[in-house]
């Protein structure tokens, strides 16, 4: 079992290696009638995609997708969206140290001792690259999740010792892509790109955190008890490379809260419907979205990839080496992994829409039965 | 849901639709240390694509598959197995009659009820195109397989009203791939051969059907009820395009049969392990393999696309119309469809070989927790 | 693996052997709101129950129906449906001499070399026993569908070379329970009868076929390609015990159609949409259902248990010796299978309906985010 | 859907509420010939039940589990394990006035938006009752991986802000259940007993977090990207009632330390295997397990029921209303939560060994394809 599929009723389902030939994905369950083109899915990769600031590798990638099917005349027809993104810029050679003598912390061992082999170029199917595909997956996810009036956002509120005060959701949509950190603070966001330098500097890498929320989401979403929507909340964010933490709510702070405090009154809304007087739940009670935001933060350990010199066990010598990770490596996770987390949580949320009966599997409008042509201008009966 | 992944533990994700770009499949669950090249796919590709005789569509398609990962230095490493195969001869144009007045028992009529659209050239999602897909998976399974000593062969026993008699295993060897028809008995080969000659002549098609078998599957593999080898068969074999039946052991005929002529007596066998006398039964008791070959038949409708004129209706113009098929297509499924049945028995036996642990998920040789590498040509510390 | 779960949004998941202490059933995915209780599930349960008439098994069991949770006060609340039905009558003892000694044809060696063990008193886990549970599941499931307009009915079309004539639907509706074989052409079923009788009377058993239909499915159902609504029908019918054959539509006969014959025109209906002049299709095109009545055929081999003299394989004593299957078996399996027919066509259908939005996974009216309290009679503060 | 499964290999279904007639759980997929009796299970449901301690709800319930399946001669049989636990001590009357006016912070309002309606009584589908299935399951699970030299273990590490300091397996082992909190370090139990008890007199309850710890995981278990294991541990840590935050390793703490820090260099251990120098990256490396300890943390806020006054809006009679919740309820969770947790932690890898093919998926010892009958004691052939 390989892992690389996620989603019940949206599943995604990926391949490819940080050095092969080119990664691809496939999404199965979006509804026919969206509207969609490469360009609705090129924005989010642009934002994950390295080379794009001082502090991140320097791989070249344009990470340009390509769109093999399920299409028609602009629209989704319902069918499977096949999208491929090549690897341009794969350099092999400098890793070839580490074949049989696994970096400290990487996915180098386990694998080799899971598979008797691997992918060792660039890390293989175990690199951050592999979030390409989620990316491109969540920009669709995010597309459909909009027509419904769900909007979400994350941003990186912690680096190192460096922490952001909290923002809104406003704050977030408005400066958390002004900068390169993408800290919704921009005060903060300038410490944090100091912190930075000074790690990489010293050859050395830093942890951080992510924050997300999403707003809009209505009441009903979740499958309690083992598909709860924090059970696969959590599933999907801890698949996030490098992370070590999920928390929603008050997150590990729970533990520290009274019941009284925590628990949220119940008050009446303007339309006479019950609604929580504040949000310490976090948007989710009883395993099921209560219609308010829905926040939480996800913690990314520091990049195990270091110049500085790392105290390795090469299997096929016997021997102890010292080794230096040269290749081209971010100092910090959370910057390039703010698109991740919303692609996760996208995708997250919009497989419980349709799940739940929110959104139609079959099509984003229009009723079952009505074989309509509206899709198709390039159709010659229709001009 | 699109209805795009079969197994379990080896997994298929297909896109990808007759006129689009290209064509996809992404092979999750393959352990790794298989040897394996697009050469190894190539083969049945070929036996699978059109054009390759006088009683095929004339579409000219190099079905040449690219495999995009999965593999380093020549074996596979555990990691999913992306395959592209570029769709080079579609000719929408013919097409354009049919996007609102649906070709007679085709899918075009319920994918656009369904969906309210569909990708409409050469049938879209819904094309025997599709089949591709599963043939270069099939093909992986195969390999692994005949690796565990389990070989499969399907031949063509019916087109029409002429049947072939029973042949042997060694018979399907030697003598389906010899004729276009690809049936095992050679005389029958001729006569189906004339046959279809004279269905096409008069712009018509002609149904049939498909004979399969595999030797060598252990005693085991099956998990009743719901997923009981012939049920998991019925899932697969009914998912070929224009199949209406399955069968296996006696299928139909059972039903005249009493249990004193039906139940197959116990014998010892060499090494004094239980040995059914007969084979009934069809490799198959209470859902599990026994250990004796699985047979079975299935059957395919005559091709829908016929050049006779037939009649339909005009959602758009609300008129009633005559409508030819004039597209490049095959009088008849069977020839092309052996491969396809051949995939799909290699993808459920191998999935069963996964869940009863008779293949390791992991690896196909050498056990867990070694990290050789073995498999590294090209590791230059291994030269 | 067990194989013990069905369906994907109409989730069915079985417990219990024969000869255990209970039959148990959990239903999950059932939307909220739907009136149930034990007596909507009674009656197709006393359908299925041994004891009925002479050509069943004389094992006494009532086969009460006891459901644990998912009901508030006569309603479905969306939560899983816990159901337990007793096993009374169990008498091992007889089936001693079979531990180590096969009977032929049953899956008695199969589960032993699976497992390396079986609950072997009353053929365990893979006794016809277990389909208590589907007939349990798919009572909800019908009355789901009831719901929505959608009919579904079998009967017994065949016992050995007594075959009926072709039935209308209200034909199977008015005459397939009157008697015992239930078979809706009564000249027919008194055939049958006696030809049960027969074989009765000479210590064998013999084989026959069950003819389903359903009425008013919406067109759309079914996930092309390997979970179109034929290839899970194909999944669902071939895991009934002693299945050999699943065919839809014109099944085996397909073979011999011409491509214009089987076709089916189109034309337009009263409301003016596409409709098909024929139905030779079987209610599914492409994979997806058309909207005319889904029809097909199963073929059920004749009951293994028979009291005439069989030879087995002893694996202990490593002899060869004569055996009497003398338990109280059913000298012919369609007519109990009628309703285990109909209970898998339900689910097949249900699970359809959820998956393509047609029914709302969380309630069956009202909608999303309302928290009426209407299934509450014994809310105090509603009365 | 209702998100009542766990497991890909290793299946757990589940039934039941608070206050309905019976809990229910239905293990699939464990292997064959496991010593299996309601022994095994009902230590683990005695340290989960009600009513063991001052600081655990008065509810009593003896929560006995009865098997029903799956069992033969004392050995599992490969085939489900069905398990009942009958409700004993439900008092639903003074649930009544929260039927429309919901708990603040409960499932109330989520569940009756949802599905229109819910199971009042004790909180219903949502009450941590529910927990008792998982713990019946996860008790199987644990029997499985004892067999493979996996052990593991949880214990309470903070109360309010009461936290015990580190410590090591052996000492969980042998002190968490000395004491009623259920923390392995003897005199911080008695401070958080203290403190449990200075909230239970205001009326209110505290949070708290459990830390889980496995010993002996083999290296190569997790199927990375969205299944890895920290992926799947993800998911069944916060399917936990009450969960808001679930890390391994280092957790939210991975923000601070920089890659050389937390990055663990390999030397080689007395088998000359490479082996991490320490233990950061807690057991889990690029997804898979690396054969260290796995170890993390939940947090699990305060119970939401508490007897301190809260205001709710009923929305039946549209007004504000004080309530007081005064049934019987845990002053805080961890305590019964530890049971829990190991559970969730036991199901996780059992999956994952049989996922991984370490465990033999049909049977715990012996070949695929051996009929013995050793685990038939009972057998009159056997004695």
């Amino acid at each position: 079992m390989n892992g690389n599929r996620f989603g019940r009723l949206f599943q995604v389902t990926t391949f490819g290696e940080s050095h092969g030939e080119a990664m691809g994905c496939t999404v199965s369950g979006c509804p026919a009638g969206l509207e969609l083109s490469e360009d609705d899915i090129q924005g989010d990769l642009d934002r994950r995609k390295p080379g794009q600031s001082m502090i991140t590798t320097s791989r070249g990638e344009p990470d340009a997708v390509s769109i093999k099917s399920g299409i028609q005349d602009g629209y989704t027809t319902g069918t499977p969206i096949g999208m491929v993104i090549q690897n341009k810029d794969a350099r092999s050679g400098k890793y070839e140290p580490f074949i049989t003598a696994p970096r400290p912390s990487h996915g180098d061992f386990t694998y080799s001792a899971k598979f008797g082999t691997r992918n060792w170029g660039g890390g293989g199917r175990s690199s951050a690259r592999e979030t390409v595909n989620w990316v491109a997956a969540g920009a669709i996810a995010k597309k459909l999740l909009a027509r419904e009036g769900i909007e979400l956002k994350a941003h990186v509120n912690q680096i190192g010792d460096v922490e952001a005060p909290a923002v809104s959701f406003e704050e977030m949509l408005e400066h958390s892509e002004e900068n390169d950190v993408r800290c919704a603070h921009p005060e903060t966001a300038e410490e944090m790109q100091d912190r930075i330098a000074e790690y990489q500097e010293e050859g050395d890498s830093i942890g951080g955190s992510i924050y997300f929320e999403a707003q809009g989401v209505p009441v009903g979403l979740g499958a309690p008890r083992f598909d709860s929507l924090s059970a696969r909340l959590g599933q999907a964010m801890m698949a996030v490379p490098a992370t070590t933490a999920f928390e929603f709510g008050l997150g590990t702070e729970a533990a520290e809260w009274t019941g009284k405090d925590r628990n949220d009154d119940w008050e009446f809304d303007e339309e006479g419907d019950p609604v929580p007087v504040e949000n310490d739940h976090g948007g989710i009670q009883g395993g099921i979205s209560s219609g308010e935001p829905i926040y939480g933060e996800v913690t990314l350990h520091a990049p195990t990839s270091i110049p500085k010199t790392q105290q390795t066990a090469d299997w096929e010598t016997g021997e102890l080496t010292e080794e230096q990770v040269i290749g081209r490596h971010d100092p910090v996770l959370p910057p390039r992994g703010v698109p991740v987390v919303e692609a996760m949580l996208a995708l997250t949320l919009v497989d419980f829409m349709l799940l739940s009966g929110r959104l139609n599997p079959d099509r984003v409008d229009g009723q079952p039965g009505e074989y309509d042509t509206e899709y198709h201008p390039s159709n010659p009966n229709n001009q």
